[in-house]
C-alpha cells in the first residue's frame, strides 16, 4: 500500500495529526502558511513544501486541517492551490471546521476537475489527536472514503459515516460544538445559582460530572468553569463566536430558530465585547458571573 | 439495631424506595393520600396507618417523598402531620423535590420542638430506586445525618453532603433538574437542526451519546428526543414546570438571572398551554419542532 | 356633595395625588408610614391621623397608593388597618401598582364585611399627578364606580373602565408598565446599535421621537436613555423588577410564556445585581451598553 | 432648473413615489423587472425604459427603489447597470432598505468612476410615498446631497442627515424597523396577557394607543394585532425576517449581542417556517398566541 500523503495546516490539532501519520509509518509532504512550523515535522522525516499544490500529487490524498471557510478556500482554490493539482482520481480530506455551504462549494469544485472531496471534521483535543483518538464524523463519495479509511483508522478512534454529500458531516461538527457550548452555558448558570446560595461551585462540578453526567465534557468543561480558569486558551473564544455564528447560518438555511444558539452566540460575543476574544471558550462562563454582580 | 421507620408518599419514587426498606428489613409503617397504593407495600409486610403523625413515634425516624411543598408542609404541618408526633429527637428525612424556601420553614418548624430536618432529594429514576441506586444530596444537622447514614446506604448508591442547612439540598437538586433540562433543549435544537438538513435524528444521538457524551442522560434522554416518544411519562412534563419554576425562584432569591432557565421554563409553559402536561418531559422537544415548522 | 375623604400613601405618587384632592376642596384624612411626610399636607388643611383605620369612615370613601402587595394588604387588612373600619357600604380605592391576586383577595376581604374595592391604577410621573392629567384604569362594582367617578375627574384627565372584576385593571396597570419597558430595551439596543456604527445615539433618539414615535414614552425616556441620565429616579429600577415579576407571575397564572418579558425582568435584576436597584428604570440600558462593551 | 429624473423599481413603494415626481413636473425615465408596471407612469407621460442604463444620463440623477442587496447591486453594477452609464458628476440616490454593508460596496463603486452614492432610505406606507409625506434618512456626499434636496422635498415631509457616509443611513433604517417590531412584539405578548386574563385585546389596544403611546405605529399596528388581521400585507413578514437578519448582521459588525433583536428574529423565521411568509409582518403575533395555546 502507497503510505504517501500531504497535508496542509499545523495549528494546535494539525500538527499532532500530522505527526501521528508520520509515525504510523506515512511519507508526509507537509504545507503551512508559517513555515516555521514544519520544522518539528521535517525533524522527524516528513517534507516541506513551499506552497499548497505541492502536498499533492495527481491522483493522490491530501488532508487538510485549517482555521475556518476563507483559509480551505484560499488553500484548495487559490493559484498554487491543493486542487490546481490533485487532479482526477485524488482524494482531499477536509478535516476543519467549517461551514456546510463552504463544504458543498468545495465539492463541487473537486467534482468539476474529477476529484472526490471528504468532508471529515473531528472531535477531540490536541491530546486526542496525538493519541489517535479522535471522533471523525465523515462524509463524501462512497469509493473515496473506502480509500482513505486507513488513514482514519491511524487518526481516530472511531469514525460515523453521514453519506455521500459532504456538508453534512459539517453540519454534524457544528451540532457538536454547539452541545458542548450549551453544556457549559448550563453549567455557568447553574455553578453560579449554587454559589449565590452559598454552596462551592467546585463541589456542585464534582457532584454532577460523577453522577447524572460522568462524562469528558462535563468533568473537564466543568472544572474550568468551576474554578474561572480560563487560561491559556485551548479553543479560543473567538473560534466559539465563529462557529456558533456557522450553526444559527445552518438554521437559517435551515427555516428554523435556535434560541439556546442565539444565547451562546450572544455570551460569546460579550466576551469579544468585552476583550476575552484569545481566553478559553469555557470564559463565556465570566459573562454569567458578571451578569450575577459577582466579579 | 432498631429499623423501624415511618414512610409518607407512594409516588412513582416513594413506592419503590419504600419496598426496597421492606426487602432490606426494615419495619415501615407507611401512611399514603390515597389508601389503595399502601396495598402492595402491606402484601409485604409493611403497616397501612390512616394519617401522616401515625407513621411517627416519638424520637424515631420518618422519610416522606411527596409531590411538592404543599404536600410535604401540609403532610408534614397540619393537622395529624408528621411533626405532630414526631417529637424531640425525631428525624424527618424529606426526600421530595421542593423549594429551598419550603425546606427552610420546614427546617425552623422542627427546631422548634425539638426535631430535626434532614433534606435529602435524590437522583434518579423509578428503576434506579428499586435497586436502592439513587444518588442523594443530603443537607441538616450533623448528628441526624449521622443516624440515617445506614438509611441511605439501602436506598442510594452514593451521597453528597452540603453541610447543615437543609435548604441547600434542595438547591442542588434545583440544579441537576435544570442541568438536565439543559442537555434536553440543547439536544431538541440539535437534532431539528441535523433534520432540516436531511440527517436523521437517531444517528445523530447515537453518535454523540457514543462520543462527546457517554452518560445515562444523553443516552436516554437523547433516544426519547431524538425518536419522539414521549408517553407513557415517566416524568411528567408539568413536574419539569414546576422544577423550573423553583429554579427561576432561587436565581431571585440570589439576584441573578438565568436565561437559558427562562428558555426552558418557557419551553414547558407553552407545551402545557398546548395541553400536553401529562407526556414526559422529554416532550418539550415537541414545541422545538414546530417552531421550526415540522409536525 | 360629600366631599370628605381618606387618603393613604404619601410616596411620589401619592402626595401629589392627595394634593390635589385637597386643593379642588376635598377634606381629607391622611395617614402615612413615616408621619412626617404628612406635614405639607395639614399645611394645607388635611387631617394627619395616627393610623390607617382612622382615614376610613363608616361607609365613606377612602384611596390608597402605596409601594406594594404587602403594604396595601397590611394597611388595609391588618389590625388598626383600612378595613377594620370602612364598614358596609363604604369604598376603597386601591391605586396602588399590585398583583392581580392581591387585588383579588382584597375584593373578597372587602365583599365579607359588605364594602366595596374598586382597583384603580394609574398612568402618569407625579408632574401628572400634581396637574390632575393621570389615566386612570378602573374595575370593581358597578354603583362604587359611580360614587367615586367625580374623584377620578379630579385626580385623572381620563378613565378606562374594564369591568366589576378589580383584578382587571390590575392587569392592565402591569401592561402598560411592560409596554414602556419593552419601548426602553427596543431604544436601548437600538441607539447601541447605531453607536457601534458612529453615529450620535441623540440624533437617533430624536429623529425617532419625531416621525415613527412622536408620543412621550419615547421622547422622555429616549432622551434619557440617549444621553445614559439616570438621576435622580423618577421611578426606581427596583420597582421596575416588582412589576416585571407581577408581569411574568400574571403570564404564569394565564399558563403563557412571555419572552420578551423574561428578557426585560433579566435586564432590571442585573442591574440591581450591579447595584442599581435606586437609579431611574431607564438605567436597565446601561447593561445594554455593557454588554456591547462600552462603559 | 433641470426637472429630468431616472427612476428603478416600481414596487409599492417605488410606484406612487414615481407617480408623484411625475405629478410634481418631474420628467421621468422609468424601468421596472417586470415592464407592466411602467404602463400606469407612461401613461402620465413618462418614458419607459428597456434596460436600467437608459434611466440614467451622463452627470444626471436617478433614484432606486429596490427589494434587497443583490437587486440594487445588479440593477447598478450589472451589466447594462445604472453605474455603466451615469458616470462622472451623475448622483444615485439609493432609498432601498438594504444592508451597511451593501451600501458601503455601492459607493466604492460609484467613487471609481466619480459619481456619487447618496444612501436615502425612508419611513413611511404607500399611502404615505403618494402624498409625498415620507421621512428620509439621507447620508452621501455633501454636494450630491444638496443637489437633490429639491427632490426630497417632493417625496418627503421631512429629512434627516446623517453625515458624509452612506451606509449610516442604512443603520438608521435598520434601526427603525427594528423599534417597529419591537413595538410589535410587545403589543402582541401584551394583548395575549390581557387575554388570558379575560380582557378584550382590542380594548387594550384602544387604551394604550390613546393614552401612553398615541403614535401611528402602536395606533395602527396594534389595532391589526388586536384584530389578528395581516392580510392583504402591506409589508410582508417574509422582509421583516430579512431586515431582522441585516440588523443581527449590523450587530455583529458592531460586535454586540442584540437580543431583543434576536426574538424577532426568532419569531419572523418562525412564521416562516409556518408557512406565514407572505402575510403581513404584524403575523408575528401569531406565534405569540400559538405558545400561549390559543388558535
Amino acid at each position: 500500500m502507497n503510505k504517501t500523503i500531504g497535508f496542509a495546516g499545523l495549528g494546535n490539532m494539525g500538527l499532532p495529526m500530522a505527526l501521528k501519520l508520520v509515525d504510523d509509518g506515512y511519507k508526509v509532504r507537509v504545507w503551512n502558511r508559517s513555515p516555521e512550523k514544519c520544522v518539528v515535522l521535517s525533524d522527524r522525516g516528513a517534507t516541506p513544501v513551499p506552497e499548497p499544490a505541492a502536498i499533492a500529487e495527481p491522483g493522490g490524498i491530501v488532508i487538510s486541517m485549517l482555521a475556518d471557510d476563507t483559509a480551505v478556500e484560499d488553500t484548495t482554490l487559490g493559484e498554487n492551490g491543493i486542487l490546481s493539482r490533485l487532479g482526477a482520481d485524488g482524494v482531499h480530506v477536509s478535516m476543519s471546521t467549517i461551514s456546510p455551504a463552504a463544504a458543498a462549494r468545495l465539492a463541487e469544485a473537486h467534482d468539476m476537475v474529477g476529484a472526490c472531496y471528504v468532508a471529515a471534521p473531528v472531535f477531540g483535543r490536541p491530546e486526542a489527536a496525538k493519541a489517535g483518538k479522535l471522533w471523525i464524523v465523515v462524509a463524501g463519495p462512497e469509493q473515496a472514503k473506502q480509500r482513505v479509511e486507513t488513514v482514519f483508522d491511524v487518526l481516530g478512534q472511531g469514525s460515523f459515516d453521514f453519506g455521500e454529500k459532504p456538508e453534512k458531516a459539517n453540519v454534524v461538527k457544528l451540532v457538536g460544538n454547539f452541545l458542548i457550548a450549551s453544556a457549559m452555558e448550563a453549567m455557568a448558570e447553574a455553578f453560579t445559582l449554587a454559589e449565590k446560595h452559598g454552596i462551592d461551585r467546585r463541589e456542585i462540578a464534582e457532584l454532577f460530572s460523577r453522577t447524572l453526567f460522568p462524562c469528558p465534557i462535563y468533568q473537564n468543561y466543568g472544572k474550568a468553569i468551576a474554578e474561572n480558569h480560563h487560561e491559556p486558551a485551548r479553543f479560543k473564544l473567538s473560534l466559539g463566536l465563529k462557529d456558533l455564528d456557522l450553526v444559527l447560518k445552518s438554521a437559517a438555511a435551515g427555516t428554523m430558530p435556535m434560541p439556546l444558539a442565539d444565547l451562546l452566540y450572544n455570551r460569546f460575543i460579550t466576551s469579544v465585547a468585552k476583550g476575552r476574544a484569545e481566553i478559553d471558550w469555557t470564559g463565556l462562563a465570566l459573562a454569567v458571573s458578571e451578569d450575577a454582580g459577582l466579579t
